[in-house]
């Protein structure tokens, strides 16, 4: 049997009719290497953004299951152009949907998680020698009812197909060329990793780097599927190899660094110090849907036998978060609640910091030449955030990224739209 | 329980969003008459357009499979449209593809016919209250390929789903008003037809009367399914209804007036008067998928023992149909090929000339009056058709409407691009 490719091409690869032709050139080569080769898309361009408009235009709340109808429309235009495309290079070709494949979900609608592929129809096309087109970032319930797997849906699709068919490698090509040691905007020395862990990518990717979303790096963690972040472009360019860790020397403390701004620092003042108060917060943010990142709960004061509880949400979720404390203040009979827009998450991730010590006061004394203030601290076994003010952010990423040597000798050439590790 | 109407939505009628949501108010007064709904809808406006220049633009010959596939997006992306202007005015509404509902055809891409409708799913959800809308146009194999029924595919899914959910009527909302005595263009006091009979409307439709697909008006006869023709922005007018024969009084002889100038007419000339030639010809244009309308052999000339004939295909088959002939000249050992494009059949339409003699000859009389010359006759029980120059075929529309008595006494007004009867 031959071994079994899936490529992934998000929106902008597909965003038009050359690019599309584009992407069967690629898709051809890697058949012509003697793979078979399944494809999975995302819609084109900006086909979600013009869809979401108009169901705002007819409905404030449109209901999941009519979005998930609507949006799933997208893959099927760009799955049929693709494969058209593929065909008029004279090859076989034949696409799919989710429904018609079986890429069953969970009965819920914008943000489904994928339970089961049925692969007979895929390997029955496969081995009659066609490349198969797959839709990606749709599902559908046992019952027949389509879903849509929410953000990072397609990456998501991509691992859990190669997952399913036991595939070789998965093969995320997107706008940038790999995975940087940070954002080449901020840092245009940034190097690009030849390979990275799940670990360190699931770590960057949770401190804000948005090359993969963490959904996607979890799958692949889970099934061991090899991961490769490579370019629309420059298919030459083989990008970055995400593996599990027993497969990678490590060779440095320090993989990459990230900047996340896109969080708000809320605090809760003057916490009564008795147990069982932090739950009643976090439950109900929990129960709100609000996710929260780092926590902090200062020593208790003990004249006022008070603490301090301090936690960072995304900034989209900040006004119902305060909303929500505001309902608890009397129950929590709490002090003044502070909000901080202006901050910025500063991280530093590396499988090789375990049992590597110095790696967290290195990046302390760093910050402190620079005169940063960190405003909170959270650690795991891998990584390492620091909270500091926004303006600091972009001098604390440079300096970090010196500090750990993580420059490459060339600029790199930064493409797109994407914020890149 | 309750009744069943169907409604059909075009793709004018949902070409953009507050067009949307003027349908859910139709939609939502035969709701509120105490009547279960069903909507079929297609593509928003010049979606279809859209997608196939994007997949010429990519293949010169696109698979029929991957047209189906990327054409049937069009249809998804107006029901959950539709399904959420619906909910936003506090009805329940659910929309399903045809895969989802069990739209079963033909295993044929690009102009399937349906073989069976499950109706399983439409009945749960119409005894729970909601308005079911579904997507014309396409269907899906027992394989799970996706199908669509080409021209005319969205009126006959109303028509079907009409039939097998044993509906009380299915009305075509359309942008004119219902089917007229002849086009409004030509005679601006054409009167609309209250009711027309299947067979009528049959024959205006393949005389070239746009209002309806044939293809509709046949599956409508074939399971006695009313259908009502109607306006979509002028929904108080009851439009046209059409119904079987023997449901109608018929208390005039002609019904319309239709013009068809899509044709072209093809002369054989001096062919040998012996048996089996004509076969040859209509044979092998059958096999080409040439459908050829009037036929005309004249007797055979004594002298030459030799013939002419004379027949019309649509024009877009002309080259191909003139090729063909060129390819059995040898063997039929005939003349010259003649081809003249520059022709309009004029056809009279009315179940009442069914035993009503002088019909045929009134028409003749009024064209010889005008000094139209007659170049073909055709005749069925209750068509006449005649072809004249292309020049003479709306003066000839005219006189006849005036001498049958169609006329009516307001001037119709004329909306939207779609010809009329």
């Amino acid at each position: 049997m031959k071994r079994i490719i899936v490529q992934k091409f998000g929106g902008t690869s597909v965003a038009d009719t050359d690019k599309i032709k584009n992407v069967a050139k690629t898709v051809i080569k890697e058949k012509n290497n003697g793979n078979d080769v399944v494809v999975v898309v995302s819609a084109m361009g900006h086909t979600t953004d013009y869809l979401v408009k108009m169901a705002k235009d007819i409905s404030k709340v449109p209901s999941g299951r009519e979005m998930d109808m609507l949006l799933s429309t997208g893959e099927g235009v760009s799955i049929a152009l693709l494969a058209m495309a593929i065909q008029a290079e004279g090859y076989e070709a034949v696409s799919f949907n989710a429904m018609q494949i079986g890429i069953l979900t969970e009965n819920v609608h914008t943000k489904a998680r994928i339970v089961k592929i049925e692969t007979e129809k895929i390997k029955k096309n496969l081995n009659e020698g066609k490349v198969v087109v797959v839709a990606g970032f749709q599902g559908v319930t046992e019952n027949g009812e389509i879903t849509t797997l929410g953000r990072g849906g397609s990456d998501t699709s991509a691992v859990a197909l190669a997952a399913a068919l036991n595939a070789e490698r998965c093969d995320i090509y997107t706008d940038v060329e790999g995975v940087y040691t940070t954002d080449p905007r901020v840092v245009p020395n940034a190097s690009k990793l030849d390979n990275i862990s799940y670990e360190e990518m699931l770590e960057l990717a949770h401190a804000g780097a948005n090359v993969l979303h963490p959904r996607s790096v979890e799958t692949a963690k889970l099934n061991s599927v090899p991961l490769r972040v490579r370019s629309s472009f420059k298919t030459d360019n083989l990008g970055t190899l995400i593996l599990g860790v027993d497969k990678m020397e490590i060779d440095r403390p320090v993989t990459g660094v990230a900047e996340d701004s896109s969080q708000t620092r809320i605090v809760v003042c003057e916490v009564p110090d008795r147990p069982g108060i932090a739950a009643i917060i976090f439950t109900k943010l929990a129960k709100q849907n609000i996710s929260v990142d780092m926590i902090i709960q200062s020593y208790a004061r003990k004249a006022s036998h008070t603490n301090d509880i301090a936690f960072t949400v995304d900034s989209v979720d900040a006004d119902k978060t305060i909303e929500t404390l505001n309902s608890l203040k009397e129950e929590l009979q709490c002090g003044e609640i502070q909000v901080d827009k202006d901050i910025a998450k500063v991280s530093i991730v590396g499988a090789g910091m375990i049992d590597r010590p110095g790696i967290a006061s290195a990046m302390f004394d760093t910050l402190a030449r620079l005169g940063v203030n960190i405003k909170m601290i959270s650690t795991s076994e891998i990584k390492i955030s620091c909270l500091v003010d926004r303006e600091d952010a972009a001098k604390a990423v440079k300096a970090l990224h010196e500090e750990f040597d993580l420059s490459s000798d060339v600029v790199a050439d930064v493409k797109g739209d994407l914020p890149q590790v």
